[in-house]
């Protein structure tokens, strides 16, 4: 190798390396309802391109995470019904780490699942990080600079998330209020914190962001195997056994037979309540600030901030060249990639256009929360086809 | 029969009846740009069925004046390219009444060629209307009536048009000043006209309508051949030989040296401008009032109001099963027709969204004015296949 080609010496910031006994698990459910028609039931938001990277949200969040893990401790939950697609979607993802679903059972049944088989086969030490499938984050590096500030947490104990830095008085999400600083080696930015909050009013939204202790619930939760289990079995003992049970037939041949068996049985009940809000009362809950770009592309107004365009006018999640807009800004169209297939815009000011072959949505950014509507309604008129 | 299955005796009004030495024509051309992207220079207004009906303009058009001059005095003029479509829409025209101009000379060259062709051969005594052949009419039977009327006044040597009372005081349309009654049997409702009027403003409209002289000119004109070539003669004398030229030649073997060899010499002008107008001026212009519904449906914001829905909430033209408002009135919507494709509108109010293969278009009614500018836009890009 010559001095030309040589490599830096140490380990640059912006190259994600792997974190020694941390895995990852990527609860991938919920159907996108607010980005109808282009997310549906069958076809839910995490397997769409929403930023015209060209890659899915689901693989975006793969490309993330297995620089950090490797594919060996990347796991998946989702719906039976998504296998093929997932499969399909990520072709490195291990037959052992794609944990299907017989049934939704909410995302304390999808995560557990995961730490328990994680706990079976690497022990109570191994650190679980978890990571929604259908999330836009801008900055890998600094992603998994805090990823790796998460875990060193974790391994003291604690529960973990990552809260993202508000750039704005979001009513859109949840918060995390920090009390004070943590002292963890290789954790410089960690906090205690005091409390999870819902989604707040306008007015509070400004009150936490200009407070500087609050910070976005982007789900993100860093613990490990041992400790999540604990914190489960003290709330919810039979779901942590019965989770146990089937983890420990995981990689056997009674697998399929003990999930059926139990699955059906288990509680359904989200990780916010059954772990994060009760643990954090007790102090048991840390969080490392996350000041990279993320987003849960909640609605479509959300997205229209995302896409390139976005501000200067047309933002367009597609091909530009079949986009037109006159006396219209703001606007975001997705278009059917029907080679050919055009779009103009006229004077609708943030306009929002989703051409689908089998069904179009003309809305504007303001109503883009009540998307979900016109889903209940197709779907009370017999159209199950368009949901 | 039985008393049960009698007719009525007489003829009723609601009866349209055929009018001896009565022949129509009906200029077909015009690409209806503020139309797009349902109406395009291949497949303009008239042959698409913009109401519902199950019948395109021309179609309505034939049904409707059919019945008043019987299938071997009904003509029509239009460009060679849509010569084919014509002919499946109207199986009954007769090759010989299909007057096909080599090039777009404008509407005196179109309306005089069929005048000369009506004068060859049933002289100069024979009555011709013209009429559009992309305007709605509510009422066959009101415009039958109308139109009996104007051929009476047109054998005492009148150009006649008729009128249309206006509903309101509408921008988009010229309007004809009348004088005082003509007294002509036959024809109780006709006026002496004083003038032709362009395009007023909004106020100068609501005058129009407030002092009762004014109608809105439907382009409607019923004229003898011998009076309609004369007064050509008199104004444009090349111009009127160039089409009797032509017209006597056109039921021989001769018909397309001729026209080919004369047409593209023929000055290019509108009937209103090479004899309406000066005809009027000179007192030789009557009007017979027409009550029925009209209009010539000059873009979306005009075709909103002729749609079944318009004014309770969606307007569609298309299956209104495929197609669902929320939050938003006074929609109007054309569907693509593709089976099981749907349209959602969601809180955009007056919006118009127009389905379409190859190309979509979402604006407002407001902006009805200005999707002209979309098409030249487009072909600026050189999409030449839209427009």
């Amino acid at each position: 190798m010559t001095a030309a080609h040589a490599t830096p010496v140490g380990n640059p910031v912006s190259a994600p390396v792997r974190i020694e006994g941390f895995a990852a698990v990527v609860p991938a459910g919920g159907a996108g309802t607010r980005l109808w028609p282009l997310s549906r039931a069958r076809a839910p938001k995490f397997l769409h391109d929403l930023t015209g990277a060209g890659r899915s949200l689901l693989q975006a969040t793969w490309d993330r995470l297995e620089p950090l893990t490797g594919a060996d401790h990347l796991l998946l939950v989702t719906g039976r019904s998504h296998a093929d697609a997932v499969r399909a979607a990520l072709p490195d993802l291990r037959e052992g780490n794609l944990l299907l679903e017989p049934s939704a059972r909410d995302s304390m049944a999808a995560i557990g699942l995961a730490a328990a088989v994680l706990e079976h086969r690497d022990g109570p030490d191994a650190v679980l990080g978890s990571f929604a499938a259908d999330h836009v984050i801008d900055d890998a590096a600094a992603f998994g600079a805090a990823v790796a500030q998460a875990v060193a947490v974790a391994r003291t104990g604690e529960v973990v998330t990552i809260g993202i830095t508000p750039t704005g008085p979001a009513t859109g999400f949840g918060y995390v209020r920090a009390s004070g600083p943590l002292d963890v080696p290789g954790a410089p930015d960690a906090l205690r914190v005091a409390e999870f909050v819902e989604k707040p009013d306008a007015a509070t939204a400004a009150e936490y962001v200009a407070g500087g202790q609050h910070r976005w619930n982007a789900g993100m939760f860093v613990v490990s195997t041992g400790v999540l289990l604990g914190h489960l079995h003290e709330q919810l003992p039979a779901l942590a056994d019965g989770l146990r049970e089937i983890a420990a037939a995981w990689d056997g041949p009674e697998r399929e037979k003990v999930l059926d068996a139990l699955w059906p049985g288990l509680v359904k009940i989200a990780i916010d309540h059954a772990i994060a809000e009760p643990v954090a009362a007790a102090g048991g809950v840390a969080v490392v600030p996350g000041t990279f770009g993320w987003d849960d592309v909640g609605d479509w107004d959300s997205l229209a901030t995302l896409l390139p365009g976005a501000g200067e006018g047309l933002a367009v999640l597609g091909d530009e060249a079949q986009v037109l807009g006159l006396a219209a800004t703001g606007v975001v169209v997705a278009g059917s990639g029907v080679p050919g297939r055009t779009v103009s815009v006229l004077g609708v000011p943030d306009a929002v256009v989703i051409d689908t072959p089998d069904a179009l949505l003309v809305t504007t950014r303001e109503h883009a929360q009540s998307v979900k509507g016109l889903v209940g309604a197709w779907r009370d008129r017999g159209r199950d086809d368009l949901v």
